[in-house]
């Protein structure tokens, strides 16, 4: 593969997540310090209801209300995740054509790996939950075929077989992973599901394959904590990373409104910070994804800044996890 | 009374709850085997601020991105409470005539009492809260005047005496149906109140009632969990059937900003489907409706989306009740 | 071909426009009778930009605040295109597949075709403009090869060659069309292009063409009417038929904000009602259809009304072209 | 009648139109000099579809970004239509029941009648078209059966004889007042009517009264100026003054979207002002409402204030024909 | 000081929160008897990023669905801290020229002196959080410089120093009260803190003045009861009175969308209302501001109805702590 | 003065107009070749109702469906008024603080001259209308006072002398130009003005000053050609050049709905089209700004939009009149 120019963003202005410096995924030698590598994933052609995240990329980007300068010192962990105490680059959109998913799948996935293969964390920004697929699938086929565990924050199993007589959407991407041999069923933690899909049948495959699924009774009889500290067990039983997809349709739709399939009864904003933070200061990150953000249907841009935090959150949590101080939530904010 | 011709819907195209058979109240053969019937009731003259409420009926018929099927296989419960486990029929609208609440109100009283009187618990979908005063006396016109208990989810009493010069009205049903003595004022369980409605001289007429009414401050110091138990150990003393009455506004402005008369501090979209879920399940319920939903003031359908799963959980909840085996919210869900 | 079961809506509840009643498009047999038939193809894989036109038949639909009967009589025209003057089928939608615009385009087509074949006018809800291509390449695969003229109402051109590395698209049909022989480029009539796209070399193939584009600085120049008027010349020479695409677009955002590439200075609702009521009357339609309509960006629903009011004009003028009474906009409406 | 306290807004705040004094209806004292009183008639009660306008007399009371008080120059007319140049009160809301047409629509007619014979000119901001009934009549009941003519702006005729099983509703109401007497029907200007409602009877029926409908071909056909002279020839034979009836929906839905049955096709937002300045300077104006205006479906305010505006240029035109001096719109502003 | 005429609202109609009786600041005469009086600061001249809280005085006066009767009886406490149990007058606003941030802050503090002086609590409805600085600090001028301790509800520690140039603005109102002298920086405490400002620099700077902020990671991870118990005890250590300000912002968005810098993860808005009820019952409030609802950001005016629900649990906290008598939440509302 | 660090964008991403090269005002170096330099006044301190306008600059530059790849080609004139035809940078913004309005003001001038002194035409964003003081007295102060005469597109005269207490906001700019003398009174044509504000006394003092203003009942009376051509004759009688200020309220709200001060009865948004283009075709600008655009109070960016080609017809009829070539509207499309 040769290096090819930048593609820039697929819609809108050519920007980067609040401000940090540009990278060409295909060019290696433009990210070689990198730690992380945002990439936009602007496809919604695998939406089955309301489409709008082609413009999620653009949105996480830039919704926040403080200046876009490349730095971020989260308040929580004191640590810089954006700047000072982790280096991050934004490669841009890959681009996507929603009336091909085929193609936007094979080309996603290509740059996911050429990512991971020199060494920097892939942070993919949906795009409808259908990138998935190619996102963790990019990351195994470097780190290997089942050595890479799932935590899946979803209102939805997304392990439909066809849709729409295709065998890609974003109903189905996780049902994709575990088939292709990319992801080991009995290493995917699914958290937040709830709801009427999917039926009887798709269960029963799920659980054939081993899958660990917290529906949202469950998590609010055990408790969110619990439930988290048991799956963070099982991920990292015979793993050598985790990848993180966050579709962030697993929060209550008054949380987060602008996305496609919105399912009553969700966890909170808070709640999904928290358990992102958690995640990624206790777990070996290998990938990440935040998915399904639709801003058509936003109010006030709420769904886009939390999409946006989700990101930091994550990166925060890095950061913190390789600086190596011990960190404590019940400590006094200005004692951290 | 003759059988009449199926009215429809009285707004927009003529659709049946997600999917559901259509039959006509009136000719109960078309509704022989049925366990539920549903039936809109698009009334709002009796709101005493923002109306909307006419709409109710359409939107929470409408608002699901799954496909129309008539069939919805609950996670949670894995039940399908709309097919396989329950027969659920759609009778379409009652014609109500917003500027006329006297006469709409007596139409609907003769749907629900016949309805019942065929055997089929009646869940009505709201229209404003004038509707639960035939609602729930249609029930009682067939099951005995003081024989059916009420669970009652809402921000306010509803037992206002005269507004805006009439009987009739949003704020007034509950007094309605004790002063008619179709309910008893003791066997009347209030979850959710809040705000500064009504004044000491209403409340003293409460408490002379017997109502058993749970402000959310106490639902907040004892655990909405406890309240429930409590409430329901009231409800099935010396009553053959409850009547459950779900008010939308009973949650947070947050979770259903689509609603007349929105009152902040409500409870979580989750805590009222858990709720919900459990009287369906542990409660012989009798007669449903559910409420006060504006879809002109929703946003991006997330109170219209509630409140269609209100509905489902209602009738997940009874179909597991009814197929008599044990469940337990903290099974894992692929182990239910 | 072998019938099919009939498909339905493909999302929301299984509606028809206005109530009038269902056919199966692969059955000719449900609409023997039938002078048009509308199609739904709920495609937005095309879009460049604003998603959402999926929804576009189901709110072309339904968008209405009278009845939903299956009768419009018109006030303008004292015919009622919908029922007593017409007959008119809706045979649901066609599948279609955002993510893959190839398939949906080639279903489409078959459908678009099989109703010519069998002698209706076939009316077609998009979606994107990408349906533009099968739509008319389906009726002229049945009434010849350049035997169709165009007369198409947008703000752009639609004439790109090649978009996000694809030949499909909503930027593209009309040169598929030209390209592929369907229509020929010298009966290709377009009104109301404006703003800054596409470019010259584009602009320089479409002249080559011989296509006929009325830019919004010429209609204003000139007025609608004198356009129109040669426009319509140029339709009838030598062809056997006038197929209308209407791009809601071309009215302006005031008028139309419910779409994807909204483009400032356009046509009035009105002027676009008006024509289109003088198209179908005076002209030979063998095929319409009513695209970009974007629910997600629509505001009280008016963009859908518009679009539902579109095609009442065409079925209105069609149905008082066929009854053969002259008519005179100027005299009074209680004289029509 | 003895006079009664004054009642004040029924929704909201206290407020008056735009900050003109108070007055109670039924104590003609309080308004011994006024040149026109001010009433909110809050009925949504009668609508067929969308309701909200029971907020239309707060929203065009106070949709100004003007200080609101009291005064307002007008540019056009060089005349203060609020304070200096005429008296104007706003005796605040008659109470209406939206759950009882019946009672509203009595009390309403009794308050404009008493308006009306202590000589001032009543000017009632709805709520739905229902108000018109008593409106109209309640001026006739004074000024005479037959003496008053009507000029009424609307996209609908507004003539249905029965709707919802009801004689009273906002599609009736200029039935109504043919049927019982107080207006003539050959004096009845309607200016505005488009779209596919009502059907052939009601038209006969109306043809039958002799009624004069301005539907929008015709308009568009012949020009607006030219209607409205015809008009005013017709409104001024043999009547005693001129009841103005503005239904906001006769502008078009990009100009007037908060509203209950937008219709596309109307009036722009400039030919409605101009419209309504002509009229209110050139007849004999014995009452004026504005009805229709729905907040709850507009955006950004601009419906409310194009209401707001129709009031003022109706007052103004007033004041301007009151003084007597000659009006040239042709002059420069400031020549006037 | 001389006696000035009243200023009214500086923008729309001349209301009063929820009907309470008027006053004027500048003539204590007006107010002799007050327990509290409200002004509004409609000021948005200082925020970093969305205005719009100019108009929060306005929404929080009037976003109620009762009526507007200056009475309101608190459920939760039994009392109305509106009218019976406490007295409560409204000055109107002061005028606030957002395009003079300098004087705007001196004229406002100038009032709230005023107010402090004569006896009464000054309860101010802003606009952006700039106008702490004035509120706490016409307090402190009165009762004593760092005689008042500060309980301040934000996401947000707004000790920033110089914005934009500007040592006045939303971000940086802490820091000029504390810099002056007129709070201790270890009597000041703050609920709610998270996200990504201020950066270390200004956190040494608070640590540095002893503040105590509880972000949210201690919050949920301790309990709010927990903290706020503790923050209690440190707010009354040797203060004569402690000064409330609740950033609307303090709560999620999906709770509070409107306003200018949401922040995800924040407190529910029951969790606000709780808080501020103990607050008001526990300790002796001595000012009230609530900030930052910025209505055009709102969606069904959710966060101006919950900032209106701010003010009245702040009041009937006050009034049930005057009264003397216990309170038990966990007591049922009809015993209470 | 010495050349400074660029300071970027205000708010958001650090973005410019449709992709052209970046500059920096204060360093003519980078500059060099300009023939129009574009600068964000990002202020909305000065407004007196509906802020909002700080985010004009960054939606006016990114509100376009199109590639942003700093290339516009015009359909109507057919030159590329972004690139091919003309140089244009943009400057990013001047920093505004919303709080400091003298300073802003002061400020805006200095980058105005500047480039003015540097022979490039300065092209504002605002904003709101206060900027046109320094906007218009910047380009004087390079091309002598007196010299240059305006040409003010707006609903409002904005020839206000005081208002809240200060001599400048939007409603002054007018008269601090002809006061300061830097623009002459009667080399001042105001296009669009209607509504009721200001009064007598400030219409006296415009009369005083020999201002030209164009009322909109005058504009529909004479036409808006006609107007426009003896409006040009004024402008271009003995004055060097042409200053250009379009407030895009000069629209009617049902165009541009995202503005502060929405006056019903405007312009339409193609009227405003064609006139900017006849403007910067036939006349000599100097300078341009365009104010007033509120995006919180926008839908579905159809004000931004409208604004955005505002912009670029401006860019193409300068670069159409520099090349030199006539131009015929009436000319088809594909012949120009």
């Amino acid at each position: 593969m040769s290096p090819q120019e930048r593609y820039g963003t697929q819609f809108g202005p050519d920007i980067t997540f609040l401000g940090v410096p540009r990278c060409t995924w295909s060019d290696p030698s433009t990210y070689a310090d990198a730690d992380v590598v945002i990439m936009g994933a602007p496809f919604d052609g695998g939406t089955s209801h309301r489409p709008g995240t082609r413009f999620g990329p653009q949105y996480i980007r830039q919704t926040d209300y403080l200046p876009h300068d490349g730095s971020r010192p989260s308040l929580a962990l004191r640590v810089d995740g954006l700047r000072d105490d982790l280096t991050v680059y934004d490669a841009g959109d890959v681009q996507m054509y929603s009336g091909d998913a085929e193609r936007s799948v094979r080309d996603l996935q290509e740059a996911v790996y050429t990512v991971t293969a020199n060494n920097a964390i892939p942070l993919i920004l949906g795009g409808d939950h259908t990138i998935a697929w190619p996102d963790a699938a990019g990351v195994a086929q470097h780190l290997g075929q089942g050595r890479v565990s799932m935590i899946h924050f979803d209102a939805h199993a997304d392990t439909g077989n066809i849709e729409f007589g295709s065998l890609i959407g974003h109903g189905q991407p996780m049902r994709r992973l575990i088939e292709s041999g990319a992801l080991r069923g009995d290493r995917f933690l699914q958290i937040g599901l709830r709801g009427y899909w999917p039926g009887p049948e798709t269960l029963d495959w799920m659980a054939g394959q081993g899958m660990r699924s917290y529906e949202m009774t469950e998590i609010v009889a055990r408790g969110l904590e619990e439930c988290l500290t048991e799956a963070f067990s099982i991920a990292t039983d015979d793993c050598d990373g985790v990848f993180l997809s966050v579709d962030i349709d697993v929060c209550d739709p008054g949380h987060a409104p602008g996305t496609g399939t919105p399912e009553p009864g969700g966890l909170t904003a808070r709640q999904l910070l928290d358990s992102v933070r958690r995640i990624a200061y206790e777990l070996p990150l290998v990938g990440i994804d935040v998915v399904e953000v639709s801003p058509p249907y936003d109010h006030a841009d709420i769904t886009s800044a939390l999409a946006n935090r989700v990101v930091l959150e994550a990166l925060s949590g890095i950061a913190r996890r390789r600086n190596g101080t011990p960190w404590d939530p019940r400590r006094p904010l200005l004692d951290r």
